[in-house]
């Protein structure tokens, strides 16, 4: 099964409410509406193919293990989409979850969806309790304080920011979860993969900058230009978009070269550059190497 | 050592969160304003009775798992103040969390209670690893969806709400979890734990309902008589003072009656006997039988 297909399955699985329980319905709607339709689900694929890497047949926590980080990640887009930070109004081409639903909702769907995140790692790893806890404690790290996701968000809360921390947090960490935590879950060591993924991560913040200088709303389903309207921090408009585009094709590479060893580890090379060209919006792309 | 301190332990050392990571400030402090100092910490307690009931020597796993319980309930206060729910200025007899700090800080402190709580479990979990699968199914669905404390509070976003699911949802299935994770911890089946912990539960509802009517304010540190003024159902309400206190007295003999057969069921019928007197008003307590 292609890794894109073994991700939709096991979000949707993972979002397979039971019934019967006397479930409230709106909630339930509204974690799927923060799931499905996704976005690229760059993390997750990372996750599933540094365990292909890693195995020939990796378990189905490795499955888990992505699609725990994707939830992760949707639950931070609907917090972080709340009035109470960025406002937005869309995301993925349609309103955001608030705006569809409304605030309330959209605190406790991202809530349910962190904890749905963990219990569907717990289910998956029956066939592999002894990695359970590893592949916790990575994800929770990349997720929590003092140096997740949500970390990185809290930093917009403070008078002085870190600009490393808040960016290393902020969009790294999940990133350098996603490879530690597939590999894990392959029976690994989680802790020799965190610099691919770190580096990759770094490469998505400028593709993220770039997109957000050139690119149409439509094409990437929220506003565009809105670093510069806010003052914010881009790699674009601080380097200028060819030394922006020279970075990110350099740290791709940087972390190409930094694949442990592993029977996989020509097709992972592969695949990264070929996420790579992904990344960019379509007019500025070349094919992979 | 006695619960409490053991209680208290974990908790402090679950949110000694590493520094030297860039953590931001605002964030840590938070998370531990909404811990520390705590309420009646009964959930862990119970949680912490029921292991001691099922196991001489408790591992590691089972203070954890009090401690995750705890977290998660903390978390879910600190949510359920927030402006868009029940806008609460106090807590705990001082500034609820988003006023002494910011909407925004609050929203990422629960998030970041919850991550803790699994992330506290996992690492818990090195000496009994095969029991980690289990404990995190317990503590995560008396959270989530379809009918944990998040879907409890998802009710009240619901144009037509089933009372029982919302009160069952909302108080019962983190008393239940609590006696199940801590058996389960223990080595013991969880599953037979949940219904003593499902009749506390209701038991804590109707002691809940009897403060909101006859406690002051400053004694249980929230504001009292919210029932009344919000129009919401309340046992004392509905039934009158002598029959709520009845009503409640008999949850506590059936919640005892259904103690499964384990080493130290004498101490567990003490500690619940013990505990429901703590669980009214000083005026109408009588000393445990």
């Amino acid at each position: 099964m292609d890794a894109t297909t073994q991700i939709e399955r096991s979000l949707a699985r993972s979002l397979e409410i039971p019934r019967g329980f006397g479930e409230p319905p709106l909630l339930v709607a509204a974690m799927r509406y923060a799931v499905f339709p996704g976005g690229a689900r760059i993390r997750p694929r990372l996750c599933v193919a540094v365990a292909r890497a890693c195995a020939v047949d990796p378990p189905p926590l490795c499955t888990a293990a992505a699609a725990a980080i994707e939830l992760l990640h949707c639950a931070s887009l609907v917090h972080d989409d709340l009035p109470c930070f960025d406002d937005a109004a869309m995301r993925r081409g349609r309103p955001s979850l608030h705006r569809a639903f409304d605030q309330r909702i959209a605190l406790l769907a991202g809530d349910a969806l962190i904890v749905l995140a963990f219990q569907s790692l717990a289910r998956a790893a029956v066939a592999s309790p002894s990695r359970l806890g590893k592949v916790i404690a990575i994800v929770a790290s990349a997720v929590g304080a003092p140096a997740g996701i949500i970390a990185g968000q809290a930093w917009e809360c403070e008078p002085q920011v870190s600009l490393s921390s808040y960016q290393r947090a902020k969009t790294g960490a999940l990133f350098a979860a996603a490879a530690a935590a597939g590999a894990s879950a392959a029976g690994h060591d989680g802790a020799c993969w965190y610099a691919l993924g770190e580096r990759l991560g770094e490469a998505y913040q400028i593709a993220d900058d770039i997109r957000d200088v050139v690119s149409d709303a439509v094409e990437i389903g929220k506003p565009t230009g809105r670093d510069a309207a806010l003052g914010r921090p881009n790699a674009v408009l601080r380097l200028g978009m060819a030394s922006a585009i020279e970075r990110l094709e350099g740290l791709v590479e940087a972390a190409v070269e930094k694949i442990p060893d592993c029977p996989g580890a020509n097709d992972l090379r592969a695949h990264i550059r070929g996420e790579a060209t992904r990344l960019l919006p379509r007019e500025l792309a070349r094919p992979a190497a």
